[in-house]
């Protein structure tokens, strides 16, 4: 029985998104709920005024990037990239990968995010700091080929794979991985047809930004002269395992395109927004049946990881895209987030029932703000912030309990994260 | 000396949007920062790891509303009123708008908001509470002469003005008033130009709704052959004195009408996207010289009233509004929501500086997702939230002293709004 705790007194989110009040009892060695209902355990997590939900997924980060937060704002992508980004990643070293990703994930436990995909560099940091954490993951290396000689862009997507492999089902199987194509614009076509089919031979998904500014589709079609997405078909890039971040700019040939193969979106709408990037057609993407997922983006472009915020910002422009305020719905935002990115990224998570994986998040409803309580997920949608997480909960561990944090050591991690951004501004000059 | 206290330890945002580290020494009986510097008082407020502010400035918003937060959401406004709004608000008692007010203000201060200027109905219920809170405001009754026969019309008109005169500079100053004619469309022209010289002759602002959305300008154009704030400019309406929350439809004529009249614009841009009303041009207003201030509007078009959701939203959609990353930069965001709000509702208040108004927040600054900090401005705008507000001062007063409001009862308030949510609810059926 000491393998067993019991969640109690609150209400629950069920998979349909009914909510009713019943306890959740959860099996810490299996990872899993053992039962949603009148449960009793010796040890128990309080509820109370709180909602037990599935933990969140943030299906597109770059989690080191948190030391860059707040660096420079108020830019266009292309000019902030190589003005202010660029230079400063230069200066990254292993030590600063692994602190700023101890930062994110700091902040995504503290968030109620449980799981994530990510994609940069030095991923044997990244990896490291995400098994200590007890967060689950898919991890990846980006590469790039494109102002590379060949034998420098094949080591880089060379690289991708073998990460890719490295990592995969590492972690007591809570970390996967994928191959990355940074984009199709900056990942060339050879490349492509060499590296996707070995993914494909190792059961490793893809994940590429895709479409994310117009910069990004007149390249693709001008040189092959079809859409980025019908392009990406034409390589196999968009099957059911694939998840393409962003697709801002896709036109209606990709959403069908997208819908046929199977292949998932990540909706990243703050970092779409801050980069004045533009609006993605998320829903005539559900009405057509694909999948979609919410990322944060790094915390550079954002600049928090908060992926509540995205789940009320993807509510909000959805309406704003066509005009009309029964856009992605907060029902439909809230499963993005949850349900959405887990399905998108291959996490078996996102959904809170028995027999299911035990990666859980317990959001306090006693506050102003959330106060009265019409309707759950509509507070879910347009007023709970991370900051309302009590407890977080993946694969059965307790993360963190009452806002404490039991995996990491959060005021180290913050003193570590400030003196390493200050060393890396100096060093960039 | 008892009357005096100091804010140690912190860094303070100056009134030039510098940031550096210094106390404030503020005298609680004048209401006012003494010094900016290093000074000593027996009685401080700890500020380490902080930052001091001037207070937030909610410039438009029903705080009573509160009670309907997530009642009814993803729906237009026409709808949203008339089907889900309407027939509760019906049912409000004063006692209803007195409980939906305290949730309000309590929300206001533990977000770090110090004034606010509101417009609804039972005022007199709203000045009783938001004196008792400490906080400072423009209050008003909402008057409309649509499908109402003359006497009535004159009635609500009349209402209007009189409650204006009434509580204006109650509240030891701390409360003023403005006329508020909902809108241009729902107050008729006989009535405007009935109480409008009525409202000047007592130095009483006007505050009203303007081109919220585009039905608001139709109707305007069909009768009076000119778009809306030509017509508001011709009643008078447009003065230094007066705020217009929205102007979402504004056209380049009414953009230097404003301009050239001083009236300011009050930016909602978390209600302007919930309802779908769309993007005000508010990089144009600023560039053509025009004050513009922010507001969350009612907790039921948001659905919280968090100020600092405001300036991220102003800040993101900004940029969305023309596709420019460049646009409503994190220090106009901020700008907005402080000395914008200020001055466009009259209150003296925005500017943290010796011989100013103590009207301050202090913002822990000692969180992951605020780690690190490269640029405090950047922050506020895009990542600090109102749960990170520690003090909240209002005239000298502490509100809020470790995240612990002073003034008002939080747990009763919570559960008092709770149970007149559910009968409102019940009578409405």
């Amino acid at each position: 029985m000491s393998d067993q705790y019991a969640i109690t007194g609150g209400h629950v989110l069920a998979p349909d998104f009914e909510v009713r009040e019943a306890d959740v009892l959860v099996d810490r060695a299996a990872g899993t709920v053992v039962e949603v209902g009148d449960v009793t355990a010796e040890e128990t997590l309080d509820a109370s005024d709180s909602l037990v939900m599935p933990g969140l997924v943030n299906a597109h980060t770059h989690v080191a990037m948190t030391l860059l937060r707040g660096h420079a704002d108020d830019k266009p992508l292309d000019a902030w990239l190589e003005e202010d980004i660029w230079p400063v990643e230069a200066e990254l070293t292993p030590e600063d990968i692994r602190i700023g990703t101890e930062l994110g994930l700091l902040e995504f436990i503290k968030n109620g995010i449980t799981g994530f995909a990510d994609s940069y560099f030095e991923v044997g940091e990244i990896a490291a700091a995400t098994e200590a954490s007890g967060l689950r993951a898919n991890l990846c290396h980006a590469f790039i080929t494109i102002g590379k000689d060949d034998e420098a862009a094949r080591a880089d997507a060379q690289e991708g794979l073998e990460v890719a492999r490295e990592f995969d089902h590492t972690a007591n199987g809570r970390i996967t991985t994928a191959l990355m194509p940074h984009s199709l614009t900056t990942a060339e076509t050879d490349y492509l047809e060499e590296f996707v089919p070995q993914a494909r031979e190792s059961d490793i998904p893809l994940h590429f930004h895709a479409n994310e500014t117009e910069n990004e589709v007149g390249p693709i079609v001008a040189e092959h002269g079809v859409r980025p997405l019908e392009y990406a078909d034409d390589l196999g890039m968009l099957t059911e395992d694939d998840f393409l971040a962003h697709c801002v700019h896709i036109d209606e040939t990709e959403l069908e395109l997208l819908a046929a193969r199977g292949a998932s979106v990540i909706h990243c709408p703050a970092s779409n927004m801050k980069l004045a990037s533009g609006i993605a057609p998320i829903q005539q993407l559900l009405d057509a049946g694909v999948n979609v997922g919410l990322g944060t983006d790094g915390a550079a472009s954002n600049n928090d990881l908060d992926l509540f915020d995205e789940i009320r910002d993807a509510a909000m422009i959805g309406k704003l895209a066509r005009g009309d305020a029964r856009d992605v719905a907060a029902e439909d935002a809230v499963r993005m987030a949850t349900e959405g990115s887990a399905k998108a990224i291959g996490l078996p998570v996102g959904r809170l029932e028995a027999g299911g994986t035990a990666d859980l998040v317990v959001v306090d409803f006693d506050a102003p703000h959330l106060t009265p309580v019409h309707d759950y997920v509509s507070h879910l949608a347009y007023a709970v912030r991370g900051a309302d997480v009590r407890h977080t909960i993946c694969d059965g561990q307790q993360l963190m309990v009452d806002r404490e944090v039991q995996t990491l050591d959060e005021q180290a991690i913050k003193q570590q994260a400030s003196e390493a951004a200050a060393g890396l501004i100096e060093r960039a000059g």
